[in-house]
């Protein structure tokens, strides 16, 4: 199952995006200042958290996967571009659906809300979430003759 | 010499924009339309766009170059992220720094908001671009032992 957070789900989020992380090797600020975060986006509605449960007598314990979603005005078009900037399912429940249940649940939030495009960016070895993003279909490839694929890139200030 | 546009410079700026989609091979929702998009965007200060000419005595004509950039608020740090959702120079007027030039002005707005991190996306063919942006700093790799490139994907909806 999943759900919608809200206010009251934050500590387990940053608890989630904490474990994330340092999974992934990344520095995290800490739970205590993510829980901080979390509940301020939440609740003036910058970012779209949905939980996802393999189970739904397992509700009452904390979530085992995670969307994140940010949705932002484009030139484009009258509706916004949605960002999927997390996607998270903890170590222990993976290959139980629960990525594509969270993915089936954020593009359902997307139309909703009339978005355009939904975008992510990941890394290029991370071959089990690019199946999924595809199998979803999601393009890597820059439109047009060229079909040269599409990089990310960043700088921290 | 770049300075922020201004309400004032919506159509040129949609000129440009959709230049861009058609020498790119993209769909354009066309001038007008995004004449009104770039006027609204710039009103409620949803969008930054910074303007380049080569040459200051040019500045009555239209812009040579611009940049448009995007500030979202993010669960990692109290400063906001900055996404540079465009970057173009007229074909004209490439070669003579004016995308440099941009940059440097993009990462000062980035740093006087307080932001923590810039992205972009851009082509893997796209060499003279990705030249530019890893000079400035930009990196394409996951941070970690893996060293993975950064893939860019959309869904349309």
């Amino acid at each position: 199952m999943v759900r919608p957070a809200t206010r009251d789900d934050a500590s387990q989020i940053a608890r989630i995006l904490d474990d994330f992380n340092l999974e992934f090797g990344d520095p995290s600020p800490g739970e205590r200042f993510l829980t901080s975060r979390v509940t301020a986006l939440i609740a003036d509605g910058s970012k779209h958290f949905l939980l996802a449960w393999t189970a739904i007598d397992e509700a009452g314990a904390g979530p085992e996967g995670l969307a994140q979603v940010d949705f932002r005005p484009t030139v484009w078009s009258d509706g916004p571009v949605a960002l999927l900037e997390e996607l998270y399912v903890v170590p222990g429940r993976r290959g139980h659906g629960l990525g594509r249940e969270l993915m089936d649940a954020v593009l359902d939030l997307a139309r909703g809300r009339g978005a355009a495009m939904v975008e992510l960016a990941t890394g290029e070895d991370d071959t089990a979430a690019r199946g999924l993003y595809e199998s979803a279909g999601f393009r890597n490839r820059v439109e047009g003759e060229q079909n040269a694929a599409m990089l990310y890139y960043e700088l921290e200030l």
